[in-house]
């Protein structure tokens, strides 16, 4: 198994830092009173195509164009990676091709394809996604980009912990949602590296990182069941095997309370969090007896949400 | 009539920091590309309270506990300034007692008195909210507070425009919304004596201030119908005397223009805002001809949404 290191994500956060926002830490005294802990929120919600994923990407494409003669790259994405992607190929001159399900939201697609990618549909399951993605690799020659299995992917991720911990002195414990892991992971090996405690949060209803850190062993999400569109894919091996080593325990929380927790973050702090953001402080409010008094730093990992229907209510005023 | 002068807000600047968020600059590429001009928002949102209404308030009890003997203070309200009363008061060890109409939403009364207020409910009219306070006021001894037409309160809300100002360099205007007027005649007063242009913004269903520009005289708000809650009131006198001494024009914008500009804010900055903050963007949409390649301050006034119905369409997923 490859090895990185907390020196490795440094090396990351230079190569990418020209390229990123430095994203704000916020605080929310209201909050801290209900979790009965001092919570630092690191916001990626304020990153480049509003979500961390933009990190993983960057990364990726500044490691690869440098070595290599890489000039186009794709993947298979209805989500952030898909946007992070596109973005980071166009800004550093290359081509993207993602491949999409054929109900992506009209939103998401027309963003990728604002970022200048060229956009396959495919029939919305993972075999025709896969068929398609080997299809347009074969064709076009791009590379394909692991949305999180990957090494360069799980370096770019980590460079958000890094920043939270330069930011704010003495945390105790950092908490991150877990879909793929590639979020943890990253946080995970610089974290340990600086002695911080690291926690994952999922939801009841995709909990298989959670089974997977109980079992020893990846225990595919099957029909997973959330609000968290974010959180819906099993763990990659590469994560798997970080978050085994160094993840402390993964937390559950149910939609309901993720829901709650989302509410809060709007109206206490005036940030827009996508409810896969939103699962950390959900599972801290059911936690509050293990976390009492201590400092712990929550990503916030993006605030990409389908604003369809959201504002129905002031029209109908 | 009074003179406030740009050097009256610098005072009042210096009063109230420490109290007082210094609140983000934000900016938005897509947002600067829709307009066709460089867009710096002043996210008074992130303020205590979640408005720019805490400048005010704090300045007024800091000027007053100063010079008299000022123990406790009264008004009516049920927005955004009945808030920044009540924790202005708290926070200087003064009782608040806030009168506020019955249909009140529960969220709102919850949060006053959540700051410690004594909160005193009456008929929802103009003239119960007037008895009631006037009997509050003879009862307590407490001095009442208005919530725009005062010098104490513009000055303060000035300190807005003046961090902004001192933060981004060269703006050739700044545009905010005009509800009584607090806000927007601060800002005027402030800006011009840095020679920069100042626009206000309201909706086409309460254009009373529009109105009483053009006339020369204030137009009382009959009936207002719009979304913006927080702009539904007549302008002040001394509100009025500084807008048409000061203010270049107001511009409108039409409910839907306003919830459309406000749904580009969330999908685009990450930023929760009430109605009455998006009425700005709405406008500079509208006169894209007039502020094509300027560089303007946009003050977002609050972000105060009463987020009951907002969020029902995930827990129907």
């Amino acid at each position: 198994m490859i090895e990185i290191t907390h020196n490795d994500i440094e090396l990351a956060h230079q190569r990418i830092r020209p390229y990123i926002n430095k994203t704000p830490v916020l605080t929310s005294n209201t909050i801290n009173e209900i979790v009965g802990a001092e919570l630092h929120f690191k916001c990626e919600n304020f990153q480049k195509v509003g979500a961390f994923k933009y990190r993983g990407a960057t990364n990726y494409i500044l490691k690869h164009t440098r070595d290599e003669s890489l000039t186009s790259v794709a993947t298979h994405s209805s989500g952030n990676h898909a946007q992070a992607l596109a973005l980071a190929a166009k800004v550093h001159g290359l081509t993207a091709h993602i491949v999409m399900p054929s109900n992506s939201p009209k939103v998401k697609v027309d963003a990728v394809l604002g970022y200048g990618a060229e956009v396959t549909l495919c029939e919305p399951n993972l075999a025709a996604r896969e068929s398609t993605l080997a299809e347009v690799v074969e064709k076009t020659g791009a590379t394909f980009v692991h949305p999180y299995n990957n090494i360069d992917i799980i370096e770019g991720q980590g460079t958000a912990a890094l920043e939270l911990i330069n930011e704010v002195d003495n945390l105790d414990a950092i908490i991150t949602p877990v879909g793929g892991g590639g979020l943890l992971s990253g946080t995970a090996i610089y974290s340990k590296a600086k002695e911080i405690a690291v926690y994952g949060a999922e939801p009841t209803g995709a909990d298989d990182a959670k089974k997977s850190l109980d079992k020893g062993e990846i225990v595919p999400s099957v029909n997973p069941n959330t609000v968290c569109d974010g959180l819906l894919t099993s763990l990659g091996e590469l994560n798997f095997n970080y978050i085994s080593k160094y993840v402390d325990d993964i937390w559950l929380a149910t939609d309901s309370e993720i829901i709650a927790a989302m509410r809060l973050i709007y109206e206490r702090m005036k940030i827009v969090v996508e409810p896969s953001s939103a699962v950390t402080l959900a599972t801290l409010i059911r936690n509050k007896a293990t976390v009492k008094g201590k400092k712990l730093g929550v990503i916030i990992s993006g605030g990409n949400v389908d604003m369809s229907g959201l504002f129905d209510r002031f029209t109908n005023i």
